[in-house]
């Protein structure tokens, strides 16, 4: 645990920390990381406007800049400032790496995009289960019929995130994540997950399945993994992600974001 | 008056309106236009995302493309739809026209921002002022002392506009603008105008003085005058907006805005 988001990626930096991020930093925003060579860049930022709720925006550097904007994160490097990263070439992943230090490129532009262990932390606040959080696994996550809307080469599905309610709570989960839309904001569906397409809620196409009690109902968020899953479809021929789970830690607080 | 935003943009196109389009397609969200070349875009893209108060982007189009997105707007074309253009070399107004058909290149990008008539028309609805409408005449309109986040070459003061609010409703104010975060939001600043570096509300550097009634307070809004008085000062080469109050009129109504 550290103080805030400074302390963290400083750990992160000289290498004292090289594990997940959740809880790093309480209270402090993480974000997604995507990097990609400008030419695709413009594309991917209308991609992103085009689809806020999967992909919602909070900075994005000018080419060859590693720094984020200082109000998102004071003398931060993202070549160096997460735990681990992914390169993938031609939508393949071809490796996992602790620093950027040698593969930056001054054609490079990064991309920090909002991450729902903001609002996780806020139905937690208010008392709502956050059921893979309880049982210590990944968010279960689905590819849907709901298509994005396209950009140049970016198009592709809806990916969603499901977080089971009880009936008597789904109101307060809207209002609580309507807040926030700088991390993906209200629920894009509530129950019925075969309007979505979704046939079968124990076999996620991403992350791992939760149980889902009597009274409960599904409740589905857009994903943070759209944007990296649309990218992949599109055979990106070169873009550096963070490695699952292992994000970017900010400056700012959960709660600046709800004010956003 | 027009049943939708359609049929407002089909009398502008084919010449049957030509004047401003405040309360054109009641109910239907307008914007603001600016169309850079594209060497520029990206940099104004990234100026926009980071100053999103003063910059709500709503659309951007791809190069070359005068049409926006289909779920902003069906079938419309930028170079036509508006009723009015104003046309912008090395930061100077060097034209008024009626349309752009002459003017279109294949490296333009067309980007749609909010408009504060979303959020005036839900400030209304709840019974609270909006003085210059009253008055009829523009709201008023200050640079300040606060800076935008640069991208490229894109600074300069953040603009605001000012409307004078019975202070027992300042608070209700504030609930309403902040539910379009799409069109601007919450006010930035409420009261004490000097900490802005507003010396004489009276004298606005754009638009029209309005009188403060007694028990009012000035509440501040980030203003969509931002980015264009921002590319100005940049001199930027070549630029296109729309001519003030003559908007473009999209197919969503402005209640949608609210769950963005």
């Amino acid at each position: 645990m550290f103080e805030n988001g400074r302390e963290a990626r400083e750990a992160i930096r000289e290498g004292r920390w090289t594990g997940p991020t959740a809880g790093l930093a309480p209270g402090y925003t993480q974000a997604n990381l995507v990097i990609l060579p400008e030419k695709l860049a413009f594309d991917f930022l209308r991609f992103c406007i085009r689809n806020p709720k999967p992909c919602p925006l909070l900075d994005v550097t000018s080419p060859g800049s590693p720094h984020p904007d200082r109000s998102w994160a004071a003398d931060a490097d993202l070549r160096t400032d997460l735990p681990r990263y992914r390169l993938y070439r031609d939508g393949q992943l071809v490796a996992e790496l602790s620093n950027l230090l040698d593969l930056w490129r001054e054609d490079l532009v990064a991309f920090l995009l909002g991450c729902s262990f903001t609002f996780e932390r806020a139905l937690q606040s208010a008392g709502l289960p956050v059921r893979h959080l309880a049982c210590g696994c990944n968010v279960p996550m689905y590819r849907t019929n709901r298509l994005t809307r396209a950009a140049g080469p970016f198009h592709g599905p809806l990916v969603v995130s499901m977080r089971p309610i009880p009936a008597a709570q789904v109101a307060q989960a809207v209002q609580i994540t309507a807040r926030y839309p700088a991390v993906h904001g209200a629920p894009v569906h509530i129950g019925e997950p075969e309007a979505l397409g979704i046939a079968d809620l124990g076999r996620p196409d991403y992350g791992d399945p939760v149980p889902i009690e009597p009274g409960e109902v599904p409740v589905f968020w857009a994903c943070g993994v759209t944007p990296q899953a649309v990218a992949l479809a599109a055979r990106i021929p070169y873009m550096i992600t963070h490695a699952p789970g292992h994000m970017f830690i900010t400056d700012r607080l959960d709660e600046h974001l709800a004010a956003f």
